[in-house]
């Protein structure tokens, strides 16, 4: 049994590598390597996998959920630049890719520590595509 | 090869355990246990997996799954009272989690008879969560 | 100028008239007259007219237009029933058209109050149908 | 008779006036005012107003008009940072409404030029509100 | 106070005129001209306007609406060829403009007759467009 | 990791095998086997599975990605008759279900060829219904 909280949250970030000049991230990363930020209104979905508790018909409690949710990951993305004011993603590109393991990492443990266990972040940039990221290897 | 229908319904339903008082089960259940009860609406995915059959490029007729789900699902809940009313939710907690193990219970064999096997109920309660249960132990 | 905050809420009802039977009842309203009750996810749209402050950038600011919102609707009607348990809908049917009627006159000061004016309510009840109301007569 | 054709773009701004401070900023803007910037997916409605061709059936050519509104307004936002790089947006606050004037005003005249009227513009910045401006006074 | 009902339906259809060659016709419709014919999910709001009945609390039974509707417009249309299926088309382009007005001109009598008022006829032909149709001089 | 592009085109179709008359047809297809065609709005989700480029952040560049599904999947689909017009259609049912298998061959070598793998096919009709195929055995 699987249960998925969706969230919302509206972040800023650029695409590139710093040891590229301008050309060469335009080349890789087009429009979205913009010198003066762009943003997105990103739209995460977090699926928690578990048994049904017989007492309460939760596999896990969505508020519980939801707060965990807020605190590690929507209250560190909403309203900021993801490659400056993000301690999670500190040192990688700003990809939807690299943001899913980021969010995927921050709650991992704090879930299992509810006794349930994160399955995937699911996590949507555009309404043309989304990543989905399961935990182990990339 | 999977074929998902979609089906949306409207029931009313209240959580809340007999042998706990009102304040337990507020702590527990949150306004969710309102003695008054208010309701949703659902939306359901229903999954079902097989071959194509090459006569007609079908996995399962899709006018027919739909008759199922209207006849064992659809007819049982739109417009009812989930704890009150529904046969096949007697005795477990009004749950998003519950009712997607009942409606699963309620398909299963009637797909299997069709020659089909249905991989997935998909339960929508309101627009931010979902619950996934695809048969066996929950 | 019109800004419109969107809102979301859980509710339950029942449409019937008292001093109908069941039968009339049911004639008239169909499955909505369900005696135990069944309810919906409302999606709510309160639309503000204004002139731009040219200090703000803004016709009313969005939080505040929440808040009220909140405080005046949502707080009254989330997880609630309808006919037993909201002040502003006591002796009318609890059909969307009233409800719209009944959250218009509850925004309609307090909006005017900041400076900006309710100019529409929008109210869905299901996928399929909302009704809108823009005050007046009705 | 009027026809909407709908658009996308992301961008990145940040709400605030010059001459206020930090804390003034925050004040009135609350998160929008983050210095590091953020942004949004946004979704713009292009109404036109007009008469039904009777060779064509069509009050305008929709390729016509989405070429429109890509040359004056989606090259010059999407992807862009709208306080640094739109010139259409120079010396306003980067709000909803005042974007929403911005393209109006870019788009009010290549359209009479082709025969129609816009008779309205309405933006979405996040899933939970969006603006409309019909023209003339704001 | 205004009530619209949403429906879908799904038709084929090419826009040409028979008078022109296939040079012509594709200069001015584009891809949409494809002899072979094409065709869409269509989704149709259908919008009233009335006085709340006291009684019923409703502006128009919509069960009743949405039984006209089907009746009038989707029986006509649903799988069908507009372009060589459709009575109320006979003669003009299968332009969304078009068909707006042939729809509203099916169901204006019928809902007069009920008491009520057709406001407008909304018809989506694709996720990025729709046309709105008000009555009256096209 | 998997990242998912969004496409969406209009296609026109017919359900009938040639060697049924329309009674068997209509029997078996309903109303899709209307023998002056109709059609739908298709919405495709391309799912590509593989490892995060660490120089990238990307499991493949979505800007490909999007030119590949255009290439060898919209151009040859969108406006055009499934039944007359697709190379990749010939001889089997226009089914959604043939449909799915069609576009995932159509995508599977020229994805490999840049170092990704596709993972799903997941094609919606209408709104009510989707498939999707994951490869090999159909």
């Amino acid at each position: 049994m699987r249960i998925t909280r969706r969230k919302t949250f509206n972040a800023g970030h650029r695409l590139f590598r710093q040891e590229w000049d301008d050309i060469k991230n335009r080349e890789v990363f087009g429009s979205c390597s913009n010198p003066n930020w762009h943003g997105h209104n990103y739209t995460l979905f977090v699926t928690v996998e578990g048994r049904v508790d017989p007492e309460t018909g939760f596999v896990m409690n969505l508020k519980a959920l939801s707060k965990l949710v807020d605190e590690f990951v929507i209250s560190k993305l909403d309203h900021k630049n993801i490659n400056l004011e993000v301690d999670f993603m500190k040192g990688v590109i700003a990809s939807t890719e690299n943001l899913a393991i980021g969010i995927f990492r921050q709650l991992e443990n704090p879930i299992r520590d509810q006794g349930a266990r994160l399955y995937c972040i699911k996590l949507w940039e555009t309404e043309n595509h989304y990543v989905e990221y399961f935990g182990g290897k990339q």
